[in-house]
């Protein structure tokens, strides 16, 4: 058994979910195992991942409009120093999550038919995110 | 160090929390490993996977109308294609979890006394699931 | 590559969000890896985790109220057995997680700038709290 690691650099256009499985399957290819188990870490506190589908864009919008009602941009939040949309941008961050495992068997991410992986920008302006890959497998 | 990866497919009789703890320990069992990391994966976007309490049935009734309050079906969301249940499921999957990485000491899970693994369907009707359990450890 | 673990016993005050990131760096560094996955596990339903800033304290402030206006005490529901707090305490837990993964790479967690790892109580008293620490690597 063996590691591969490396950083992913992600540049977003702002709020919302921007796809990434077609970055994360290229490193796993490149690594050619046949079994093993990749995690995906985002480096940040206001930007998070999430596995959803990647058929219909209406999902994609449906789930930022109900994230964004859960945790919405209020002046009650203590925390304000850093703008309107970032306490939200915590609490987004929460309610979903920073990591993701995903086993590889057969070659292949175990990932369903309809599952992609994006990555969700919960800041209103333009970002660079690090998402850290790490496979161990054989 | 060494390997082993199963699918399980679970058919579920509809919406709710569906317990597959003795069938992830039974494969956990069959490796005869020491220690190591177990993950669970789930390879939908409409049914989840949680850890909760495995005692008083009451606690999944209230999670599972919890789940439902905070998403609800609603004729407001765009994704209606595949019927009234369909948008929410995705939704309450992004509220829960898709993957669980567990570890193994001293031969067993590091589940706590109370705690159980479930499979959570968030359709209405029966479904067949797929659940990747991946192995590794000595 | 080789695997250790450790369980954590630590003391809650009660409800709120707990740093235990110097004691999760600590048992990684002691460990003398350069690359790896650390798995950090909650054996609770009443206690979660949560990777979030660490920087401005308000910040968790706000994160506490949000999860309890999310998940309010209530007399609505039917488990009612264990107290006011308890069942509010497993939805936290569901809204959250009991399981993080976090890559090592170059000797160090991968964790960003401004993450910390945090225990969440969800009781209203102190309780022992265990969270077991599993890091696997080379």
């Amino acid at each position: 058994m063996r590691q591969a690691a490396r950083t992913l650099e992600i540049r977003t256009p702002g709020q919302g979910l921007h796809e990434i499985t077609r970055e994360v399957q290229s490193f796993v290819a490149g690594e050619g195992m046949a079994t093993g188990l990749l995690t995906v870490f985002c480096r940040h506190t206001s930007a998070s991942l999430l596995i959803q589908e990647n058929a219909d864009p209406d999902v994609r919008r449906d789930l930022e409009d109900w994230v964004a009602r859960l945790a919405p941009e209020s002046a009650s939040y203590r925390h304000q120093d850093e703008g309107p949309d970032d306490m939200p941008a915590h609490l987004r961050t929460a309610l979903t999550t920073v990591q993701l495992s995903i086993p590889l068997t057969g070659g292949r991410l175990a990932l369903g038919t309809w599952q992609g992986i994006y990555l969700f920008e919960h800041r209103a302006r333009p970002h660079r995110r690090e998402v850290v890959l790490h496979l161990l497998g054989d």
